[in-house]
């Protein structure tokens, strides 16, 4: 099934404990397109770039599948530049610099072939872009999720709201999740989000995890404990890309799939903390995501204990 | 088969966001054997109180089936006391006072019966009393499990390293498995603390779930998502109380075992911070009990994503 991901496509300049990296390719946009691309083909791109952004880049994701028409190149434009880095426990970071460049005049266009797209995964954008990508589906899409952060509910909360009412699937980190509903118990606010529209939350918890809310059930997913995390960005990114590829290749949505997505959502972001930027998500097998895969199930499994 | 437990039993003031509680009844022994009484009979505690501990609280111990001959009433002695005040998101707590009182002059001695069981948790106590009772077993015990905290590893490292030398199954926290190898991967920490001794190691995450290392694997339990924490206060030592009640109940340790004992700590462990004190802990049916269990099972049951 087709995957419409609309998403930043942008320069890093990223440093943490374990080295520092300029001008490497990141962005939602990206992460996602990378992560997805191990579950289905049928994948288009919409972002915009300047005319910095290198056509290898554009040409590597093509190479997995994903059509990259959808991505704007802006003649004499800059691309989206972010700057960061990590503290010792890279639980926290610090944003250095951030320059939207022709990002501040995105403004999406969907093809007829994107505007018919049966899953729509939408990045972290501002939430009348988001909106107004939903306005362009020709029919409605089997999924549609989306990513958002604090920083839009400070500024943005109604137009947000708006949005939440039209999609599926909302994917946020514990403390957008708290921000969003006003409570601290996730699971609570888990009910109050999910008043606002979304039939799915996924709570996103880094290291600790995600949790999936829906059809009054809840499912737990571990981060793979990992001897060695170089670089966090765009995991988050890479948890959905991998979730909402995992659905685009289903074709069939319902709690025990989501749970799935869930589980390929999270070996994704294992592969993507292991290097620095989608570098870990570069070249990867179908065995080597599979025993991935694999490690999940068993890293969780446990026959019931009975009393 | 029989459990020794060897811990304090206390009082506590407690006051967290929920709430606040004075003088209740607490110390890792009584969480212990709370804990552990839903899954084994035969359980010994051995601790010290003063004559101001209620002998209803003893009664009450006795009813679940525990054996408190072991508990020393100190005639004039006054009981351990611990007040703490939690921060607003439960993760943090400031202690306010500690009065060792009869605690500081504990030096058990193993009654015929204690020093033969074939279970035993230490609690946390001084590394030289934890070390003490393993001398006084007359048999090498099945499996000797240990807790501790990063107070004996600043003052008493040599100690503890003396006593590791010694144990099965060491339960400590993130935090203090990471002072306890000064590495900050929980994987790699894994690696520096089983070549300390423990064949199995447990490192406790609190709300984010606990980890399991051992026999070259890996397995990761989660905390249930929880409507409402009223006081997290004896949830580790409840964990540990419910490992150990089912190691015991199985008389048979694998990895696979130890697992669905980590499913059991869990599961006490969140009826634990449901209410004030031990007051969770208290007069639980056996349905009850597998009911949150299988709540687990559910929580992180998935059918293994296959590509």
């Amino acid at each position: 099934m087709s995957l419409l991901v609309v998403g930043s496509v942008a320069f890093d300049d990223i440093e943490t404990p374990f080295g520092r990296a300029e001008r490497i390719v990141g962005g939602a946009g990206t992460y996602i397109a990378w992560a997805a691309s191990y579950f289905v083909d049928d994948i288009s791109i919409v972002s915009i770039v300047g005319e910095d952004f290198p056509q290898k880049e554009l040409d590597a994701l093509k190479e997995r599948g994903a059509d990259v028409s959808g991505i704007k190149i802006i003649e004499g434009g800059k691309s989206f530049f972010w700057a960061g880095k990590y503290h010792l426990n890279l639980n926290a970071r610090d944003t250095l610099v951030t320059e939207l460049n022709v990002l501040a005049d995105f403004d999406p266009v969907l093809s007829p072939t994107e505007s018919n797209s049966e899953y729509v995964m939408l990045g972290n954008l501002t939430p009348a872009i988001q909106k107004s990508v939903i306005g362009q589906m020709t029919k409605r899409p089997k999924v549609i999720a989306l990513d958002t952060m604090n920083f839009w509910m400070d500024i943005a909360m109604d137009d947000l709201r708006d949005v939440l009412g039209h999609i599926d699937l909302l994917i946020i980190n514990d403390e957008e999740a708290r921000q969003l509903s006003g409570e601290y118990s996730l699971v609570t606010a888990s009910e109050v989000i999910s008043a606002m529209g979304p039939k799915y939350l996924v709570i996103k918890k880094g290291e600790h995890g995600a949790l999936l809310f829906g059809e009054g059930q809840v499912f737990f997913a571990p981060a793979l404990p990992l001897t060695e995390v170089q670089d966090p960005t765009g995991a988050g990114d890479t948890f959905a890309g991998g979730l909402m590829g995992f659905l685009a290749s289903r074709d069939h949505i319902s709690f025990e799939v989501l749970k799935q997505g869930i589980v390929c959502g999270s070996a994704m972001a294992s592969f993507c903390v292991e290097k620095f930027g989608t570098e870990g998500l570069r070249g990867l097998g179908t065995i080597e995501v599979q025993h991935r895969l694999d490690k999940f199930t068993q890293l969780v499994n446990f026959e019931s204990p009975i009393l």
